[in-house]
């Protein structure tokens, strides 16, 4: 298996970044005071769509040669990724077809549908997602792009740490969340393109280690459960990303959901900032010693802020 | 009556750029298409103690002669100003004396306290406080730091726009709520001694528009009402603010409380970003045409994120 490099960040870095948001990185003194270290959050949820996953999107729409350009790009989600992939194509002007389950909340329809994407409703199962997948990519001709296990998402993720070590290049560790371990990958294989010392770790909750079980047995390991409050973690890692991380990765933590939703309100109570539950874990492991930031410059990947706020995790 | 010049506004800037965040300035392209115009958020949000208050508080403390500071300084706050005084003094080294009210929230004791202020409880009246406030500034021979009724204060507060207009110098129009006033003085102050063309519009609730009344009328109007639910927005107006924006802000407008509200959930939701309430004035401002955004470049200045996670207005 090819694994993504770090010259394919660079690359991805040169094409994307006209397109997407530099993001900012907020510190808080509070926060430091509390992990014991200095904490820099590359704030992701001020990216495009909202999450880190326009990096990735961006990358791959743009990667992909005219004459296939111009058939679209096909994927099945109902989170980031959708928006991530509808924006990209809007930008380079070519279709987008994602396919949804009929019962995703009204709110992610509208917001794909707003990017111009075409939407095709499928049955809520796997099974069905990727069925009804298989006969768009069959009608349009349209690629079909993988939210994580695929090198071009790999890459385009990998260039918040570019752009991280650019303005920090005296990092000491890096932590993201872990999910499907696109992000995870595109880190550490940027990170270690930049810096000798800079360690990445990806942080994972207790009830849903999949990546924790799989980085310390050595082989891939499907997610059990998947009732985290942590939704954007609640996939598997790919091939692709289990590959990556286990060339490149230096540890992968865990933390309890009563740590995770403490992490997120303290995040929100101090720093003003509306992160998902998903990189609140990071942030709990900071605060709970799974990761010792002591005297230690850390970069957390603030990966999105996707919130229901009519229901909100500590009501 | 003498009022701050930009000068005094160049010289705050001098004077605490070194302790304060230089906040980042967002933008969010479905709020462009809403307003019709470009829209630059002025994150104020993540400023110290979250929000622009440091930056005046800041300014008073380190413009006071040695021999005084060392006696330190006094106010009577529970909200932001409180924190903002607390700190500023803790970083310059002096006593910080806080009047609050015994029924303040814990949580704002707690941070008061957390920047090493000394509290004194007093009834929570405004008379209970200021003669409360009068015994300390007596015992201690502290300086007394009004909230926004301050030349210190008002230059302090005009720092913001000072770099706004450093990083975007073609600004239309800027953007403030106003409650006491110290803020939209200021902003206009620095505004009007940068850029021949740049508008300072203040935006009010229109339940509590002793601003928008005072302005029209040329006269100052104290506030009738004091249930908006920008809560940071309650207060009247004072003498040497109201001077202020006569001379140097364009217009006041006013917003509804339900357009307030989802001005400010719209923020939350598509910016990630938390916002109180008072800040969503402005944006809801543009939203309902009280202010004519098309094709212009307009700042708002977010004021802070103080919010009650427990009680949010659309619950």
């Amino acid at each position: 298996m090819k694994l993504p490099t770090f010259s394919d960040v660079e690359s991805a870095h040169q094409k994307i970044k006209s397109h997407i948001h530099r993001t900012p990185v907020l510190t808080n003194h509070q926060v430091d005071e509390r992990a014991g270290g200095r904490i820099f959050f590359k704030c992701e949820n001020f990216q495009k769509v909202g999450a880190f996953k326009f990096r990735g999107a961006c990358n791959a729409v743009f990667s992909l040669p005219d004459e296939q350009a111009a058939n679209g790009v096909a994927t099945h989600s109902s989170g980031n990724h959708a928006q991530a992939i509808a924006l990209a194509a809007k930008i380079k002007g070519i279709p987008a077809h994602i396919v949804m389950p009929e019962n995703a909340p009204e709110v992610k329809k509208k917001a794909v549908k707003g990017y111009g994407a075409d939407i095709t409703f499928s049955e809520s199962t796997q099974e069905g997602r990727e069925s009804t997948l298989a006969e768009v990519v069959k009608r349009t001709g349209a690629t079909f792009i993988h939210p994580y296990n695929d090198a071009r998402i790999i890459a385009g993720q990998g260039t918040a740490t570019i752009e991280l070590l650019d303005a920090y290049p005296d990092l000491d560790i890096i932590l993201t969340p872990v999910g499907g371990g696109g992000l995870l990958s595109g880190t550490a294989i940027a990170a270690h393109g930049i810096s000798k010392k800079v360690n990445v770790i990806g942080c994972e909750p207790e009830i849903a280690n999949d990546a924790w079980r799989s980085f310390r047995s050595g082989k891939l390991q499907p997610v059990e459960r998947i009732d985290t409050v942590a939704d954007g973690l609640r996939t598997s890692l790919g091939e692709l990303s289990f590959a990556c991380i286990t060339q490149y990765v230096d540890d992968i933590v865990t933390v309890s959901e009563e740590q995770i939703i403490e992490a997120m309100r303290f995040i929100w109570e101090r720093m003003n900032i509306i992160i998902e539950a998903s990189c609140a874990v990071p942030v709990a492991a900071l605060f709970h010693d799974k990761v010792n930031a002591k005297n230690k410059n850390v970069a957390v990947i603030i990966t999105g802020g996707n919130v229901d706020l009519d229901h909100l995790p500590w009501n």
